[in-house]
């Protein structure tokens, strides 16, 4: 291998390592992290994000679902500190515990009516039930649930939060649907490897 | 009332007071920051802010208008890093150029459409046509604006913040209806003091 | 004692209160954040903790246990951003999934082996047996859990945290062991109320 | 193209890409940034800034001139979250208002008067006549401006900044030398669209 | 005074000591921190230091001088993230080795020359002459002094600081002006006791 | 030279310069920062630390000696804000004065006792005797030491700090064992220079 491809390796490799001391959703010292230099320079199309617009005038999904505006569907937001979800529940739907390790999340009710709640580190649980313009915050890193009760009508929200990658801590999955030892979970829950076995086949489904 | 208690009485509140504005936007070392002792323990009240109720149904206002939901209107949000506005545009009307010194802001166009645009620190403008359920994010600090070109249609939106006080700074006031001298207005828009005095008189009207 | 005066004490003793909530893991102004002016001068003693003394030969517990020292327990650790915590697993038992919303954990195994594990947001389980003198990080809220699986033998381990108030959030209690809804939670869980219902009466007892 | 060629590319391209994930001015976890590997190592040069020496002993110049030492012009300042700027006035020349996005700016008279002011979010104007020696604090992310009002004499300033790269936003030329449109200008300035037009051709002058 | 009465001043009074150190210097929810209420409400001589206006015309010191403008000096800098220090050394005086734990130090060579220099933690030295107009930065937490070697002329810096309360450690006194025990120190600089004491007590003088 | 070589040269040399812009210990944007991606993905190893094994069952060494696990050893920290050390004190050792710039240190005695002690921005020394169990916390940035002042019995803590990379600033090598001038020194310790080079001579062995 020729000596400047061996230059090229090893810099590319150092690049590559001293990566790993990157990110960081505090503030930057520009006004905002440009796309890469060969896509060239951004224009106002950078700044803006459509994924959302199937929304308008599309029909309401049958189970509960999620559409994300992150740094991950939406680069420009890196360096921002704040990224939207919207949720859409049919009549009947939750949508399950779960935390975000990042951020808070500020739920706006833009149609029907939502019971939220999250358990502090009391173990506290704080419930409230939400109807159309109302707005609640969950804060970060607690455990948290929607649900719409309403045996006919969907509910629609807009959650923002003070992160742009706030992640997302599936409670039931990550608990009953990896590969955590039964014994350690039947210990932990108090129950018996049956009952775990039965929550982890419901979830694996 | 004595002086001394009239002196704890002013210390004391002044300490309510400055607490307030002591806590940072930055991680806390509590789940939330909990409503002062004297008001009880919260529930889920607390986190519940109802103050955008008033707008489902209502009437569209004539002239541009702005609801908030920041930590001022929604103490919960304290030590929370998010926030909202929302921004009601009658047919052709602006929100004019200004800045948010402390966030930056997310604007989920909710219904008719918006040009939008900011201004980068190299003096770049960057603009965008919005529809509906378009979001674009303007960089924290930096001036910008949205107008509804439409001549019949009103535009809504909503518009989260990565701090729970974003402030405003609105330019045409912080420079026109502020008492700035006359003389260092003209000189740093290079033009007459009489040209300054018409400005002047059409923000203070 | 005259109402004025009583709104006093609330007031400033809510100030205190208050003003532990609001001083922030980052970046303090001072060297360390001293004892209230009232009880004098801060000493050596004021920075150390000795509430971890008794283990020192002491009896190892019969079930698991977990010895802190934060900022709840050891005031001078406000505003310097690490905490420590102590765990002792008799043979066989487990410190169930939780989650510290506040802080990475580094657990550092003093005596016998452990098993340990943490699942990430994209719900991929990380597990590792770890025997004495291995330390393991568990990043910054992501579900993680302990056991030791050892017939006979009990494990020690020391866990240092990244923040003054990790916080934890523990799961079987957050979700089982509040008053959510079993609807909710069958629904979240994908099982039938009756499990629901069996799991929170073994995790009430 | 060659197998290894190929390896460079998407390694390259790969860190491009991630790196776009990069900057901040909080604590770095270094004691400085370090110049490009293949500069060789760091000397005492390497923070040392010597663009300021023309300034000593050189003429003044005929118009407000600013002269910066920011992480752009003295790399070694990344991390370090301070930086500085020499403001030189003429005598009767302005600083026109503008806006620091990233930091609060400390001013310190070396020479001669001005007259200084800030707007803050409420739309209050703070200003305030210094002389040589006194020191005046803009807060972060708000409008202000500095003057010298002086007949004759010139006057001289040095403005240290709590960020590596503040940013500054000139409000004349961010509103009135970018091409936002004149109606959105005119709506905004409350004032006729040939109004806004005599401003704009001022300032692109 | 009753004891009650006592209490509550006692308490108000820490109260309001304690706020002073939990404000944190990262981002604040204001635009500033206002004086205490009882003191009404801020104008512009709130944000303006005149400490240093004794340096205009005045005497050069004897010896090496500190004049600090900093958030204890200068209260309006609390959340602002940056201060001032002027130095003056007369002829063949040094300020001697120390660090500034909460912040980097941007010096600037307002007349003469120095001779500066700083340690990292890898125990490498960098050092340099500076001239009139030259900019020299220190890094935060490094051991670093300046000396101004020159047989007859006076040497003048102004250093901005990355915090409002930067903080100085100096190694000469914290190590052999407080009382540390004579037998650790000679231990840690491998020298006997005689000459540490003798150090001691040329720097208790 | 080909254009695609060039085209590598420019984009790998982009990426070192960009890269300037990296690192901090604060929030980071993802769950962990993972390994350079030729090193393939993650799994329970990569967050597993086993460079303290030796420790169990070996000899205490002969003198004061310290075994670190932090970003540098154990990579999988990066972004996690938390490290560990290890400290072994023979009879009669000590760790002479240091500070560590980007972190306080929370000591835990885990065998013997040790004489710890630490001095303040104001020059206040605080001193504790600690006894095996005892936790002690130095605060961020400050002078601090310990000693096993033991005749015959060594002594072992374990030290976490509050970030990946705490950094080491030894002030007997700082200030004595690099090439800092001895007049510089002389002045700056009231000493003379015979003094000082016995000093150097001493640690320089």
């Amino acid at each position: 291998m020729s000596s400047k491809l061996h230059f090229f390796l090893i810099l590319s490799v150092t690049c590559a390592l001293l990566q790993i001391s990157t990110a960081g959703d505090p503030d930057i010292l520009t006004d905002f992290i440009p796309p890469p230099a060969f896509l060239g320079p951004p224009g106002g199309n950078y700044f803006t994000f459509t994924g959302m617009r199937s929304l308008v005038g599309g029909p309401f999904p049958a189970t509960f679902r999620v559409l994300k505006a992150t740094m991950m569907e939406f680069p420009a937001l890196n360096g921002q500190s704040v990224s939207y979800a919207v949720l859409q529940f049919p009549n009947g739907t939750v949508n399950p515990p779960h935390t975000h390790p990042r951020a808070s999340e500020l739920l706006f009710v833009l149609m029907g009516s939502l019971q939220v709640g999250f358990v502090d580190t009391t173990n506290k649980l704080f419930t409230q039930t939400l109807q159309e313009g109302d707005i609640f915050v969950f804060p970060k890193g607690l455990v948290h649930f929607q649900f719409n009760g309403d045996a006919t009508n969907p509910a629609l929200a807009l959650s923002a939060f003070g992160s742009a990658s706030p992640g997302t801590v599936k409670v039931p999955s990550a608990v009953f649907n990896t590969t955590i030892d039964d014994q350690v979970l039947a210990l932990s829950f108090k129950t018996d490897v049956a009952t775990i076995q039965k929550l982890k086949s419901g979830l694996s489904g």
